[in-house]
């Protein structure tokens, strides 16, 4: 039996992560999501433990000391984690988990998983096109809007760290790259030995 | 505009790496195929300049010396070689190409090439039916069919060397697959890093 690989998802906020991800785990029976702990209030739509599991600070905090975390970051003033747990389970049952995390996330993956976890950046067509789509969701208020900006371009300056990149411009287009990496790195010879092995 | 890569495929006689190849090559209009140049004999239905380059041994040697291949081996009694020139000009001007060579030109590619090519290993799924496929093409007698079937076990030994392997057991599986690794590798940030300059 293979053993799971780790999808790590990242993005500027409003490159379209989130709907790529869901169209990801629809497509695919193999990969499960690993829902986040966070800090920051629930969206209209989102629910405890299905979008994430929406705790407080203090109950984070003590969750970061207890070690309960694979990784974990501060991003816009909210906490944000990833059950060390949950993926383990998933991962040698043979299942592959779908990280939707920040930058600084997945950088501590890479450095806790090595090439177990796979981390691909998801890149907006233009800076034009990323404001554009962040008015139209329409949650940020104008100071939030340029906070968020600003931080696109320094997150996108560090993609350069990321294995893959994938530009979200026509959806479907973006899905089907985002999905050839998880069937190719699902191939890669140091994850299947046991294809070899029959053989000796 | 992005480099081209070099998809190399290997595989053991009778895996369906020819179909395999032709069949990718249908689907993707950004990938060409390398035509080798060799000195075996044309089977039935193959055509010079279309399946191979058929030289004679003289020809051969003498390209050799006058450093004209990108990889050469010599296989089963036959000698087998890629042209440079033609790799390096599909290769700059953006076009992927599509290498159908064995486990030695592999890793003369891979030595020469880095990680600009792409080294993927075709499986059969065992060697019973891989036995079963060498007797149906009927191409072989005994004799050769002996030599290839322990050809292929020292080849696949040499698999782990890869960078993916792909059990070819039914075609249309190992084709998206193999399809994957391609669009896959086209996303890898080092070849990439165009879409992060874009931003800056």
């Amino acid at each position: 039996m293979r053993k799971g690989l780790v999808l790590v998802v990242s993005a500027p906020s409003g490159a379209g992560k989130t709907t790529l991800c869901r169209r990801l785990l629809s497509l695919d029976p193999e990969i499960s999501f690993s829902i986040s702990y966070t800090t920051r209030p629930p969206r209209p739509n989102e629910k405890n433990g299905f979008d994430y599991f929406f705790v407080d600070r203090d109950t984070f905090q003590k969750m970061i000391k207890e070690e309960v975390f694979l990784e974990w970051a501060e991003v816009h003033g909210n906490y944000y984690g990833t059950s060390l747990e949950q993926v383990k389970e998933a991962v040698s049952s043979g299942k592959d988990v779908l990280l939707d995390i920040d930058v600084q996330g997945a950088f501590q993956i890479r450095e806790k998983l090595g090439r177990e976890a796979v981390l691909v950046f998801v890149l907006p067509p233009s800076f034009e096109e990323l404001e554009r789509r962040l008015k139209k969701r329409g949650t940020e208020d104008q100071r939030e809007l340029e906070i968020r900006l600003s931080a696109a371009k320094e997150e996108i300056a560090k993609a350069q760290a990321f294995d893959y990149l994938v530009v979200n411009d026509v959806l479907e287009d973006a899905l089907d790259k985002l999905y050839s990496i998880l069937k190719a790195e699902r191939q890669r010879t140091f994850r299947r030995s046991d294809l070899i092995m029959r053989f000796f």
